[in-house]
């Protein structure tokens, strides 16, 4: 199948790099702005040419559009604009609003929303890597809304490169991942910005960073192009986890403070059922 | 050298399974009140025999105290009561209050304060593993109390174990550990709690626990009765670390209920100078 795959970066990029793996994909042609990542993506290897949105559209069966969540709906509309027959799938982390941005254009059953869950700290052409999906869950929204036989083959993709589907409405998917995925991100992000701080004052602190510390603040390297567009569409979930996370810190605070260890001791045992979870 | 370590557990365990393989320990006698941790470390071969602490004191030339950090300053006083020209330290998380109860003891020369800075989530004799301490840092605190010749070897060993060296006065390094070690299991604690809360009132919300959610949250598998006497102990310094920790989330929340991502965007750019640190 001919694919093309709009915004060369991490996600996009691995899901090209794995589909021609498999044999899925037999030409890949890719669409960015940057002239650079354009570049880097046919040096890399992963697409074949670079061409302006309308040509490849013209010369594909599947449109991937794999581009910061509030660009997407926007392109994915611009795409149905042009498709006769073809496939459009985006790939974004948040669903409602792009869905709903979506839901009036004539040719929304030509549109399939997804969401591989699976990424890394780094960003652009060269953070792509094959396999990132293998074993991991993919989500797919509001399929009843899609073709079914454009459905079938995104679902068909999916399994073939090696990932657990999920179908949910988008409203609960996005309040799931505020879950389980972004409220992480605002943690990390948060807990580099208090030690770096702290730094400021003090030399030599990042010396005794243990490997806990490395692995809890590894997402804020995490790129504000891809992230702040994700929590700006996903605000009203994340600031009710926001709320839930600083409110459970400060009964941390408070057991501390009121020296209160059994409570303390308590909590810490509530937090080790994640070992249920998380093998 | 014949080596003793009280208390078989993850930190202990992985001492002297690295110093049996350098070639440093040629005898190892574990001491532990856990009947079940004893049979398990002679089982997993990291000690030769287990004997009461008395008994073990008398046998050998170095002693480890490697048990949960509010029992360290007592057993190092007992060990200390003992010993002629033999060697004691400890390897806890903490330094200020243990060095602090021992600075009156008679032998206190006898004994060096040191904190190997390296872990996992895990705990018992089963979580030691040799490498361990590998290229990690070990914070060696007031050394200028200890006897020099003792102080060398025990500087010596922990070069033989690879590990890099520090020298810190115990109040400097328990505020650096709050800011580089233990914010990160307090936030880990909680993140783990939030979610679990909400899994209470929907299922299947870990299906979409990502890659980036299991990282920030495989702290909270840590053990009470390690972590909360560590709490307890360098409680002034977390609630320092956790304030901030909770007014910068609180910065978060006010750029998102203000809709200033502006805000949110340099607040994140902020965050990513992280990678200078954590390559």
């Amino acid at each position: 199948m001919r694919v093309a795959v709009i915004g060369l970066g991490l996600i996009g990029g691995s899901m090209v790099k794995t589909l021609r793996e498999i044999g899925f994909a037999d030409q890949v042609i890719g669409v960015d702005q940057s002239k650079a990542h354009q570049e880097l993506a046919i040096d890399l290897g992963f697409v074949d040419e670079c061409m302006s949105l309308e040509s490849a559209v013209k010369n594909v069966e599947l449109i991937i559009v794999a581009t910061p969540v509030d660009t997407i709906s926007s392109i994915v509309a611009s795409v149905l604009d042009l498709v006769e027959d073809q496939i459009v799938i985006d790939v974004g982390s948040t669903k409602a609003e792009i869905i709903e941005q979506i839901s009036t254009h004539p040719k929304r059953a030509s549109y399939v929303a997804t969401h591989p869950m699976a990424g890394t700290e780094y960003s652009g052409p060269h953070a792509a890597i094959s396999g990132l999906f293998t074993n991991k869950f993919v989500v797919i929204c509001n399929h009843q809304d899609s073709d079914p036989g454009k459905f079938e083959l995104v679902r068909s993709m999916y399994e073939q490169m090696g990932m657990k589907l999920l179908f949910q409405e988008a409203e609960a998917h996005d309040t799931h991942v505020a879950y389980v995925s972004h409220i992480s991100h605002i943690s990390s992000f948060a807990l580099a910005i208090t030690v770096l701080n702290k730094e400021e004052d003090e030399d030599r602190i990042f010396e005794l960073a243990s490997t806990g510390f490395s692995s809890t603040v590894r997402l804020a390297k995490s790129s504000p192009a891809t992230w702040v567009p994700i929590f700006e569409q996903n605000r009203d979930n994340v600031l009710e986890v926001l709320d839930e996370h600083i409110s459970v810190l400060s009964d941390f605070r408070s057991s501390l403070i009121n020296k209160n260890y059994k409570k303390f001791h308590d909590m810490v045992c509530e937090a080790n059922k994640i070992k249920k979870i998380l093998k």
